[in-house]
């Protein structure tokens, strides 16, 4: 903590209204550069490459390959789709090269990655493709007035697969939801996490999403809990009826999405151009996919949904720290403590040690509000008789522990 | 190989000239977005991620801290400096919110970063503190034509320090240009990377570059290889005199500009008001230091010094893959290939193996272009005499080995 550059604040910019920002700010996770642009400090980082690293996992283990594109983009690739234009999208950020030359920021990575793929798709030999990024995705959002989770500069995972047939592409997209389901599971949130149909393109009916159960979200979702069927709002009546429930039976729920998922069919590949040789020497349209995880929007959702009045409680998965260590007290509490941290660290177990010279109560509030699973507590008074304090962040839950035992929960 | 998206190709786009691009290209590295411009393969991420591992091992061991700052930027930020304008800066992308606030895509974050340390600076007890960052610039640069060498985007390494003394700073900065040193020697540039005197600031008379010998470099500096100086062209005159030595013992060579650090002294902290309580309770200008590697630049300046012509050589450290296997001939081959593959990969050797069919040199030329540092061949004909064909890259040398001398010699 000595060495931490960032300070827990007592308050957070006075014009920030979004519990998850307010929270993170104070914590030390984030630093808020505008409405909706937030720049991550080492805390702050450590929990989104936590929710990275988990997702990066199970895009490998669908043969996904990592790639990043760029920021910049050419207008020339979107005209083709027609959505250079502000009227069709109303969150570009566009400037000038200083030859005068339209450039946007990407505020999504569909059309670039649909015409870099046509660069190497020759052959049905070359399906399936998949390739993913994780790309801070610029967006002009009019009002950005919910923190971390819809940000005009926020980080995505955005996966795109290409694939010879349909009956390919609807394996893969279930497959897809299948790793989803996981990485929504593995950050803590997957209990309320329902796989929601939702309004779809021109090649399905329906689109499927991620919607999280979560009163800060921006959706209503109808819910079926009982026979797990979710169903967003905008599509209520199409749904209900391709899927024979009653509206009756559904509860209504406010959910936050945290991911999406579209089954293109072949239209992408239509209006790009984008096609292969088959098995009979024929041109076809590639089938397409497009997948996406909000990273940093998972992390607020998380906030928000965890968060009591002490602050941030983070799923173990993906809290910056395990363990908080408390010292209190005089030469031998530090020696204890520092020994414990040497020993917890070679261990691999990441500890966020107190080192501070500040009284018990800042260090137990600064601990509650960083949200640390576990804190661990030495002081003279405890190691006097041989016990250490263990207090879990979610329950508040406090036991006292020998040595030994405290070795054997936390390990 | 089969499952790699790209291909290698046989023509880079007309209309660029950078060989580090050309070969990036051709070989399946990057591909071309726009002049300057450049999305990264899995195959050209594998290569960047490298890189980056290595800077953060090392700028964590200087107790920095890694954190993400945005690349939206606020006109507020830069006024204090006078860096907002166009006619001071003039690679600035601009743009606008929807509400008509003026916004900065971010060329550098020195601003920026000693906005947000104001923050959480307080008093000489938080201090010396240093962060970096890897950060996607944005410079809207007038010609791109050094393919990743000077991109309008590009991924930079940049660090900052800050210390409540000049001689905290000194010592600091020295030790940042001995971890520079660790990171060009472990790219596998170090022994023609040269600690160069370049132009200074309003604090010191030089700042300090490290420069590579290169010949697509766009910098000359005078050198006494003898004497380990080195003195870029701009500040010649000054510094031979201050240094003592004679231009004519100096030799001209041609160098690209891979890193650079500067001292500002207390001049960032004045401008920008980052002050400090000192021990006596009276506020001090906090002292700061700036350093900065340019990640894409290194890769593309590694490509321009190696390669050869039949393509890319890739120093160990920071090759995609050390080991490009082939195999030849039918099922003895595919089989022995496909145990060596397993058993190499278990090692946790990383090997991209060459399982398509195609010709044998069609497969020896793509291994060459993709410059992987050791290509095993696997075939028929040399498993009949047991025997297994290592080439490497840099040399040429090939030799035939047995199994276990192989293994012997790869792991």
């Amino acid at each position: 903590m000595t060495q931490l550059f960032t300070k827990t604040l007592k308050n957070a910019p006075a014009d920030e209204v979004a519990k998850n920002a307010q929270l993170l700010i104070r914590a030390g996770y984030v630093y808020k550069v505008m409405a909706g642009v937030y720049a991550y400090t080492p805390l702050g980082l450590r929990v989104l490459e936590n929710i990275k690293r988990i997702v990066r996992e199970e895009m490998n283990a669908l043969n996904s390959q990592e790639l990043i594109m760029s920021s910049l983009q050419r207008k020339e690739t979107w005209i083709e789709t027609g959505r250079w234009s502000d009227e069709v999208v109303d969150v570009w950020f566009k400037s000038k090269l200083q030859d005068g030359t339209d450039v946007g920021f990407g505020w999504t990575h569909e059309e670039p990655i649909v015409e870099m793929l046509r660069t190497y798709l020759k052959s049905y030999k070359d399906l399936p493709m998949s390739v993913y990024q994780f790309q801070t995705k610029l967006r002009n959002e009019l009002r950005a007035k919910s923190g971390i989770m819809r940000g005009r500069e926020f980080v995505m995972k955005d996966m795109y697969s290409v694939h010879a047939t349909k009956e390919d592409l609807e394996v893969y997209y279930d497959q897809v939801i299948e790793a989803y389901k996981r990485c929504y599971s593995r950050f803590g949130i997957g209990d309320d996490t329902y796989v929601t149909f939702a309004s779809g393109g021109a090649f399905t009916k329906f689109s499927h999403e991620f919607q999280t159960i979560c009163d800060a979200g921006e959706d209503y979702i109808y819910l079926h809990r009982g026979k797990n069927i979710a169903i967003n709002e905008e599509v209520i009546d199409e749904a209900t009826k391709e899927l024979g429930v009653e509206r009756s039976e559904l509860e209504k729920v406010k959910t936050a999405e945290v991911g999406n998922i579209f089954n293109f069919g072949t239209q992408k590949a239509e209006e790009m151009n984008l096609v292969f040789t088959d098995r009979e020497g024929k041109e076809q349209f590639a089938y397409m996919g497009s997948y996406g995880i909000g990273i940093t929007r998972v992390m607020g959702v998380i906030v928000e949904k965890f968060a009591d009045e002490k602050g941030i409680v983070w799923p173990e998965n993906i809290a910056p720290f395990k363990i908080y260590l408390v010292r209190i007290g005089g030469e031998a509490a530090v020696k204890e403590a520092d020994a414990l941290y040497d020993e917890l660290s070679a261990k691999g177990i990441e500890v966020l040690y107190d080192d501070r010279d500040e009284r018990p109560g800042a260090k137990f509030a600064d601990s509650e509000l960083m949200g640390v699973p576990y804190r661990i507590t030495v002081s003279d008074r405890l190691l006097e008789q041989q016990r250490y304090e263990l207090t879990l962040r979610a329950s508040g839950e406090t036991i006292l522990l020998t040595r030994d035992e405290l070795l054997a929960r936390i390990g």
